[in-house]
């Protein structure tokens, strides 16, 4: 199989709930109006907490300067994606971070390297740290040919390309710590449309994403909502591709003929990770999650944010027996 | 004829060039989510020195408290306008502030009442300080039938229903100021849309108020714009009716069969007058230039702004010989 290093070079960042306000300008830019920005790397995802903002330095620039609303982690971070390229060994008909659990997510997290994940519609990406990337490569050049993305071509890499050596993370047994997990009520649709009808559904979009906090005026309003579901949505624009993931209440909202997903009304259950804040340093936590899954060839979703991890998982696979023991 | 005091109680403020990131977020609620808003008058103009934004208490309320980039004049303003029943006895074919410039604009100018004023493309609004009604119904009631609207009905109202006395403003001669004028090259267009189609204009509508001063990373820069071109674009949202107000170059940025005009390709030339901020506080600009304007059954539309007035006239009759002496 063949791994793909791509050339974006991202930032993971953080806005607070009550500063969405000061970011509105910027965000609207990055998402509906291509053409005034040079960002090709675009996520935005809300949960209960804030909103997880990954962008690539161009889309960064975009952003004010610093205030008390946002937060930023310390490092550049670089996405891999797995490509399929027609002649892959694996059996497996599961999608998502399933089908890389054993051959990318388990080595890494035994390498101690920390993993951000971000799947969409289109493909998953595992973003790691730039100062990573040689023991990435050496972990993973046994089982992937592995390629950088420059300039739009891709080039054939080994960790010798690498300038920060060969020292590997360490390679002590994991001991991974159990996170209790949250299993909310709502279920999620992983969504896509044509980037060139994102005008059609920008009002709604818009209305979503930044006023779903404050009330409405008409009859319309949550007051049912039940308080067993969680907030999440999230929106990606990279490279082109637009990709969605919301619940079912929020899909209703949209018109019903420009989104698409892979098969009709396939939905997905939310296990959140973490009962305090993950952080970015603690290794193994996606491969704790997507070992079980992949054993028993279960498709899943992974999104990671700035606090929580979110897996997206078949409602009848809900695998808290299986991963979560310490629910 | 009729005239109608609206139920509207209004806010005549001004957002900095550089302020308006930090409005984006309620602009944008206002503008196009209309179930999250009580707002039912909301007009925005943006001049090359800043953006006007007149709006009722409930819009008012959704701006964040005032800033060093927002201006707000003192008053509340209250819009009038004259209702076309159709016994009418003008002979008049032209259209916008040139009809009411004998009945209205004259005489309230002589008795010393500040007027802003918003042509829409559905109406002409004579805004009047609400301190000032009383005068205006003294002033008005010998040529109008006038109407107060109170929970959408119209009731019959005399002077004798202000609370605020029945004096005058004075009666000294007007010694009119001669402002300066400008008459920018680019031709404007006065048009509307359907609201429910709104949303389809929406990525383009937010592009050209909210990021047309930052530069297109794309080819299409306005690199080759004449300099004697103004930047002038009006959005009007009023009691469901949208008026647009742009050059011809905006609007060639707007799907075609959207927008409608009341007859096709009709331009307008501006006559800006100020060369130095008006203030509120002048009486008699307004009918200085619509004076004229009547004389010669010259259509023209009117919209003030925090800094400047400007009118809109026929190409063919831009009246500067007549009544800007001073230019």
């Amino acid at each position: 199989m063949d791994l793909h290093i791509l050339d974006h070079r991202l930032r993971v960042t953080s806005i607070s709930k009550n500063g969405l306000v000061n970011y509105t300008h910027p965000l609207i830019k990055l998402i509906f109006l291509r053409n005034r920005t040079r960002c090709k790397f675009f996520s935005l995802t809300e949960t209960p907490e804030n909103y997880t903002v990954v962008l690539d330095e161009e889309g960064f620039k975009e952003l004010p300067p610093s205030s008390e609303h946002l937060q930023v982690e310390g490092s550049i971070w670089r996405p891999l994606n797995v490509a399929s390229n027609g002649n892959a060994s694996s059996s497996s008909q599961a999608v998502g971070v399933t089908k890389i659990a054993k051959s990318v997510i388990a080595p890494l997290a035994q390498q101690h390297v920390s993993v951000f994940m971000l799947s969409t519609y289109q493909t998953d990406f595992i973003l790691v740290r730039e100062k990573d990337l040689s023991v990435v490569v050496s972990t993973l050049e046994e089982e992937f040919n592995i390629f950088k993305e420059v300039e739009g071509e891709y080039m054939s890499v080994g960790c010798k390309d690498f300038t920060n050596g060969l020292q590997k993370n360490g390679k002590e047994a994991i001991q991974p710590t159990v996170h209790p997990v949250l299993i909310p009520q709502n279920q999620f649709c992983v969504m896509s449309l044509d980037p060139d009808t994102l005008p059609s559904i920008a009002t709604t979009l818009i209305d979503v994403l930044f006023y779903s906090n404050s009330p409405k005026e008409d009859s319309e309003s949550s007051a049912g909502q039940d308080l067993d579901c969680i907030k999440f949505f999230s929106f990606s624009l990279i490279d082109g591709y637009v990709s969605l993931v919301m619940d079912t209440e929020a899909q209703r909202r949209f018109p019903a003929d420009l989104l698409f997903t892979s098969s009709s009304g396939e939905l997905w259950r939310m296990v959140r990770i973490g009962g305090q804040p993950l952080g970015f340093d603690e290794c193994g936590i996606v491969a704790q999650i997507s070992q079980p899954l992949a054993d028993g060839d279960i498709s899943a979703y992974y999104i990671s944010t700035f606090s929580f991890d979110h897996a997206l998982v078949s409602p009848k696979k809900v695998p808290c027996h299986s991963c979560c023991k310490g629910n």
